[in-house]
């Protein structure tokens, strides 16, 4: 069923006009919780789903699999899973709920059933081993899971002793053998939204999110309700969405909360299509047929939906952000000519995702096409809910000078900062220098104000989008006895942009095989973070670091 | 100038790619004064403008008779104008200047420049009589005025004896002969966006906005940074503007701060037209031929936009804000006729403008044309950065029923509501009670949610989109010797919706005419307030009230 079809049908029953047939309609009102200061309320994504189940009632919120779902229906999913997480579950407020689902329905409804009742969300990145997934439950504390049946053969029975209940989804087509819709379906609902435990605070922990950056184990980013709702209004102004926003789930929802989208359509009232695997068939289907106006994805999303043999020109124009690294001209050429307009964004987990976009494309008319490319390949500027990114000199705090030459490390602040690392002190220490958060990505800035990358981070590696610490994968590898020492390093690929390079020394006599080495990686670690070459050496180069 | 080639002009200067060629990109960046928590920076519009002027900097801000202005021009305008209030003028934070001004450039310059340096604004209706200015600028205690040379007749000289100084704007199309224009272009501009002394809280207050109500004087609304930037934002996504979005000034900007549109379009790097008067003539020129895209007016205004002799079918779609009162199917359809796509809003100053808007039209695509137009004309839900708006009685404060039937006041609560009246505890405290704001208007709520109006706030007249207290026409009425008694009621009017009629009860023997009352209220009250139609009784009909 495609969208249109959908909203036509259920617009056909005329729901607004008839006064008595939205039984729905009082269960929605959150206004009974009195705000403590008449003029203040606090900045919470909540309220948009509220809001757009009452003004967009009968319009399809969520699309997967030929069901759909509505606002109203979306609404009362969200307070079925709260009610069944509190009264079922015992989550109390402040508790951690993990999330290892694709893109899914049940996730969406995570997004918000979980602050709802004051909870913190945990999303857990899906191509994760087992024994990464391990370490997120454990230091996040989680309590409760929710897991998709088809990852779940890597939740380990530590994980399972750890956490007090799974809550498995089996996302089968037929609703009534999956456990996830029956415990929705029979919560009782005892409690309204009124009856929840909200936190109060804007600035209380929404969801901690890890991420690998260059140390060794995942950092538990921690974003606030305030963040997570100017964030989901960023995006709705700089992507200009609106009610008639159809969006595909191209981007992995588990990063940083889908960058904030799964908040900013609901807001606008728009309708989110699910995607649980880049089937690129599927996606030019559904770019083709189901009116898509909207996409996000790594470049090397977009390379594959450019090469694909089903790709043609579409009738109509979609925006497709595209993050985690630069866009050649070449594919930008290549998005156009299919009509697909793609935004160069930059961020960081620790800014909520792409808090950078690039200029304006239609203020670029009159430059030459190389020009253009080159200007469109910058991350530009912060969001209009961003605060000025500037770039600063690490050892003396200054701004660099804008002259596209100077560079330094790009720094952010303002409500679209993390507020910190879930139980790490000291990690957060570092990142917090002078006021401002240092994003470890150098960049120089031109005359304009605008930023262009010159390096990223050391020690990170971009793999399709996916950030992979190479001292985490150099300590995993480290674990194997005949190892000495070994380094990895970025090597470039043409489909994934990078992957990781092992250079090893091993101990004399050793027999062990680059095989070896990469199962061995395997078995702890993400497939797209195990090495793609393995390189035997002597040792390593000695640095003259003192 | 169209602003099509005004850009396409600028745009040919290659700005962007040349590193050298901006001065200015330095002196806009506000980061140096540190945010005190690097995660949470203040919600203030200003930090729209500093971000466009970087983004958007040779884009059209502001175009009036013929001269534009691009971003970084505005920038640099507005940091001149607070470079003089504090320099020359020595206004300090939390010092209130007024402004008298109809929809020029100075304004726009004025919404930004007083609260940069943490001072308030005070509009000033156009329409007031000078005994009523002179109570606005006594009562905010303003200790500088900007005023209009056309509206500075309507300056007392208790007023210039109260104000410590007067800023005159010639509005004339010969900058050189304008002293607004001297005295911004010379100023030494010595302190840059870092040295002004800002608001640090974004509770402060921003603006005094003063309205009639119910009661006799007008009192002074006090909005916050927070609120001003909440309405920005809400305004933006709500009626989908972009930086293509081009903006006629179609209504006073003094009215609650233009609903926040000189904020929300510099956010998105739009373009804002001015428009002194409403010259019929003149807006269909500019609707036709400067690709004006939006535009905000009471029915009256839509009413004469659409009777005009110049009117004709527009080549592309114009979106307009209709507020004050409610639009009729007539006059919708009439509209749609010329491509103008209305959309019917509700809110008080109380409420920073609109905060309520009605249906979403893609969603009635299946209704007949009869009950489509009804639900049009509800003023509907709050705005995505509202609160649920609500209904309540008055004596249980309890929310009506939904039912289409139950009356009640509306109520709000929220980022969109005002911190209170200024130097007014009483009214303040009669406002808001049981923890909400009480508008006044009564309302039922229809079972989706939906508000729909069926009596304004008794004792207030709406003619032509203005507010008139009856009570206070009446006490200037009662002032005459001859006069006994007096009750000022609303009269319907074709034009302006209504209008004020008295009935008068005059003393034994008295001569008194009725074009003497007219001429007695002329000379303290605005035009606009005073009766259209005087009836002569013998006494007023008493009522059984205890």
């Amino acid at each position: 069923m495609s969208v249109n079809s959908a909203n036509k049908r259920l617009q056909s029953l005329k729901h607004h006009l008839a006064p008595n047939d939205n039984p729905h309609f009082e269960s929605l009102r959150l206004h009974r919780r009195p705000n403590q200061v008449p003029y203040l309320s606090k900045l919470d994504p909540l309220q948009f789903l509220l809001r757009s189940a009452m003004v967009h009632a009968q319009k399809i919120a969520v699309l997967h699999q030929g069901h759909s779902y509505t606002y109203l229906e979306l609404s009362d999913r969200v307070k079925s899973l709260a009610n069944v997480l509190i009264e079922t579950y015992n989550v109390k407020p402040g508790d951690r709920v993990a999330v290892f689902c694709q893109n899914i329905p049940a996730f969406v409804d995570a997004q918000f059933a979980i602050p709802a009742i004051g909870a913190i969300i945990v999303p857990v990145n899906t191509r994760l081993a087992a024994k990464e997934v391990d370490y997120v439950i454990e230091h996040s504390g989680s309590s409760v899971l929710i897991v998709q049946d088809e990852l779940s053969d890597r939740l380990s029975q530590a994980s399972r002793d750890v956490l007090s209940h799974v809550i498995h989804v089996a996302d089968s087509e037929n609703r009534m053998q999956d456990p996830y819709e029956l415990l929705i379906a029979g919560s009782k609902n005892r409690l309204s939204w009124n009856d929840f435990p909200a936190q109060t605070d804007e600035n209380a922990t929404i969801s901690i999110n890890y991420t690998s950056g260059s140390t060794g184990k995942p950092k538990g980013v921690m974003v606030s309700y305030r963040g997570a709702y100017m964030m989901a209004i960023g995006m709705a102004i700089q992507d200009g969405l609106s009610s008639k926003t159809v969006f595909l789930w191209t981007l992995p929802m588990f990063h940083c909360n889908g960058w904030g989208f799964p908040w900013a359509i609901v807001m606008v009232g728009g309708t989110q299509v699910m995607l649980t695997k880049l089937d690129y068939t599927r996606i030019w289907k559904l770019l083709k047929e189901h009116g898509v106006t909207h996409y996000n994805g790594a470049p090397t999303v977009q390379n594959e939906i450019c090469n694909h043999p089903d790709a043609v020109r579409l009738d109509h124009t979609i925006k497709a952000y595209s993050g985690g690294s630069a866009l050649s001209a070449t594919l930008i050429r290549r998005m156009n000519s299919l009509n697909l307009e793609p935004t160069q964004v930059y961020g960081l987990t620790e800014t909520y995702g792409p808090a950078v976009t690039t200029y304006d494309v239609n203020t670029l008319d009159d430059y030459t096409d190389e020009e253009k490319y080159a200007l469109l390949a910058r991350p530009g500027f912060g969001i209009v809910t961003s605060d000025e990114v500037r770039v600063l000199n690490a050892t003396t705090y200054r701004d660099v000078k804008p002259d596209g030459k100077e560079i330094g490390e790009i720094c952010f602040t303002g409500n679209l900062v993390m507020k910190g690392y879930y139980k790490n002190p000291v990690e957060t220490e570092k990142s917090f220098r002078n006021g401002v958060y240092w994003s470890g990505d150098l960049a120089v800035r031109h005359a304009d104000g605008s930023l262009e990358i010159v390096d990223r981070s050391k020690d990170v590696i971009v793999s399709g989008g996916e950030n992979i610490s190479s001292i985490e994968v150099e300590s995993v590898i480290s674990q194997l006895n005949d190892v000495n020492e070994c380094a990895v390093v970025a090597g470039p690929d043409d489909k994934w942009g990078e992957r990781p390079v092992v250079f090893v020394a091993v101990k004399k006599r050793s027999t062990l095989q680059a095989q070896e080495i990469v199962a061995h990686c395997r078995d702890s670690l993400a497939g797209y973070k195990c090495p793609s070459k393995v390189i035997f050496i002597d040792q390593l180069p000695r640095t003259s670091k003192p």
